[in-house]
């Protein structure tokens, strides 16, 4: 049987949860899967970690060398996460000749290049199906088994902290800055929470998964991103009223040959399956041309969850022969800027707060037309001298929207406009 | 480049959506997956169906002896469906050495083994996604996506045109009958419809997926199946009241290390996911122990969805160095009693029309006492001398539930019992 060295670097959550997985599952992945894994090194300074885990501390240490230079050693799973050292230990291995398994978003997202080269100089191969949505294997659906179709779109909700606090605001009608400071103290939100509530997160997977879709590298820096932190209760309420669920989306599609990527809080139609996704579950709807419409759904993060993929590519990449790299070219050079589209179109829902008197309404549905942004329906509620009014607006170019939205904030008659997001 | 001789047996829907998928996506294939697929023969005796398609009469055919013989040919897509003659011309080009691509479950579920030995003899590889769920990958979720899990439970609706009619008679408030005379009419049921609605299909796809699972053969004998004929729309009605929808579940799970396998139609609580699997779409819902719970939604059936799975498994094949086989013994001395529960436990909807007159309902509680069955709720309409009750029944075991209903039924008070409907 094949015997194949494995080391982790890094025993936190992820790291932790797929060494627990590798121990327990041991003989069952040699008896079903024909491979005898075996943790020969793990990188890690926290020797309490190691002691948590039972871990033997022959085995760890905190130089990189110990893993380069053992020979024994196959793959390397890394869970230290961020660029630095990451980037820097990966690349030594796999220039090594050890393949490289990673859940590490945003080292993947903006350095695969590099990473990529350093392998095919190594012959070693490089997974991270666990860098995205966790356990759910979105990345070998598409590399494995979607190989007859031109996909044309892919739209996810990717990121679960973000989706637990807009299932909890709007469940329980509560505001952001609660559910956020909630979530924070129940472990489930950063303390710094930008990276999810921007929608870094959610970017750094939709890079990864839409260059996949379209076979092109889609870098962050053509990625449009919005976060959620403006969301009122009050919008995610009219949306309801709609038939809306707010959702955080990331939004990957091909339109006229040219790829859109973004990521946003969307409105989502409440017949459409990813609005049934709630808490901090994951899902991915995808367009193939053939295959139609599929969708997959699981948790997104967590020890298990996340170290179940890790442990899947690990087992994967040690059951090849051979290999593959991306079929495109993923380096910067790859990039073409008309490769992408340089607008977009949405419908949107426009709340805005305005003077309650007779003209407003007039002179702000001329600058709509004035930019060709036609409007669909209308409510209007007034109070205290002020009105509330709420556009639904038909399918429109985003630059147009976005100039009739400023020319409307200036006008003497406009209070503030509160809130611009987009329709699924 | 790798050139990779195909053949094709069949033409029909799902050989002519293949057909379609092949040669629209030569050189796509070509470009992304470094293969290149030609098509090589074909059988069909129907010559407009090859017309139609554009193909050269020159490479098609009715015998398969053009195919066992070529040399060339390392794939061969099989699209005839049943069992004769698909068994025996797979069993002779798997000798051959030649792989088998197949959406044939009835063949799997019945044959796999016999399969899978002249695979082996050929040095051949024997692929099926397309058995199951049509286009959504759930064969390679399972054996290339969770490789680090042991699986818990597979629960699916993996029959579209049940689904279909579930969902019509749920959404229109129709009768069985109706629905299913227009869904034949469209040409979405069979002249002949058994093989949906008394769920064989499903119990196909049930015997391969969950075989899977938890690597032991679950011949379908060893699966418990009831059909959707029975289901009034006054069911789907009181389901609703409930807040369950009705849908036909395919179901494996383990319980005390025993293989659970049964296909019937039962409640589902609308808030899970598998609820919102509306019309002719399939879903399947897999619990592992370390991924949780994960849901693929897409198209079942259709020469297209269909279409991509078989052109999904000849790339995944075609860039095998070395084919894979079961992992377990899949034949029939592998099955071994002892793994299987004898019996199974559910909460269950019991509806049944009693004579109107006192005494009735204590008589009738009092049997469901006697075996143990324990009452959670009771709704009682009385109307014309005749009383209907609706029971929900707490978790119990199949064999008590069974014995209670035969003794219910034979009392002279009880009209008939109209309803036994298992709650997931």
């Amino acid at each position: 049987m094949k015997k194949i060295g494995i080391a982790l670097m890094g025993l936190g959550t992820v790291g932790g949860g797929t060494y627990r997985i590798l121990t327990a599952n041991k003989d069952y992945i040699r008896k079903v899967q024909g491979v005898d894994l075996e943790i020969m090194h793990i990188l890690e300074r926290d020797m309490t970690k190691v002691e948590a885990l039972g871990v033997d501390p022959a085995i760890v240490s905190t130089d990189v060398a110990n893993i380069v230079n053992n020979k024994d050693i196959k793959i390397v799973a890394e869970f230290f996460g961020g660029i630095e050292p990451a980037r820097s230990f990966l690349i030594a291995v796999l220039k090594a000749g050890k393949s490289v398994v990673t859940a590490n978003k945003e080292l993947v997202a903006k350095h695969w290049s590099d990473l990529e080269a350093a392998a095919k100089e190594g012959g070693a191969g490089l997974y991270f199906e666990a860098s995205c949505m966790g356990g759910v294997p979105v990345i070998r659906t598409l590399t494995e088994g979607m190989q007859g179709n031109h996909v044309q779109s892919i739209m996810g909700i990717f990121n679960g902290t973000t989706n637990y606090i807009l299932t909890k605001m709007a469940d329980e009608g509560l505001e952001y800055a609660d559910v956020l400071k909630e979530a924070q103290r129940l472990g489930y939100a950063e303390a710094n929470p930008s990276a999810d509530v921007d929608g870094f997160d959610s970017m750094y997977k939709l890079s990864i998964l839409s260059s996949l879709c379209f076979h092109k590298r889609v870098p962050i820096d053509k990625i449009y991103r919005e976060g959620i932190s403006k969301i009122s209760k009050q919008d995610i309420e009219f949306g309801k009223q709609f038939g809306f669920t707010l959702k955080l989306l990331a939004i990957g599609k091909l339109v006229d040959g040219k790829i859109e990527a973004r990521v946003h809080p969307a409105f989502v139609p409440d017949e459409h399956p990813l609005a049934g996704v709630k808490g901090s579950f994951n899902a991915c709807f995808i367009v193939g041309d053939n295959v139609g419409d599929i969708m997959l759904y699981g948790r997104g993060a967590g020890d298990l969850p996340t170290g179940s993929a890790i442990v899947s590519d690990i087992v994967y990449c040690a059951k090849q022969t051979e290999h593959r790299y991306c079929p495109f070219d993923n380096s910067a050079a790859g990039v073409r800027d008309e490769d992408f589209a340089a607008n977009f179109e949405s419908e949107y829902y426009v709340r805005m707060t305005v003077a309650d008197k007779s003209g407003v309404l007039a002179k702000i549905a001329g600058v709509f037309a004035k930019y060709g942004v036609s409007i669909n329906s209308l409510q209007q509620t007034a109070e205290d001298g002020k009105a509330s009014l709420l556009f639904m607006i038909h399918k429109t170019g985003e630059n147009n929207l976005n100039q009739a939205i400023a020319e409307i904030n200036s006008l003497n008659e406009v209070v503030a406009v509160d809130a611009v997001i987009r329709v699924m």
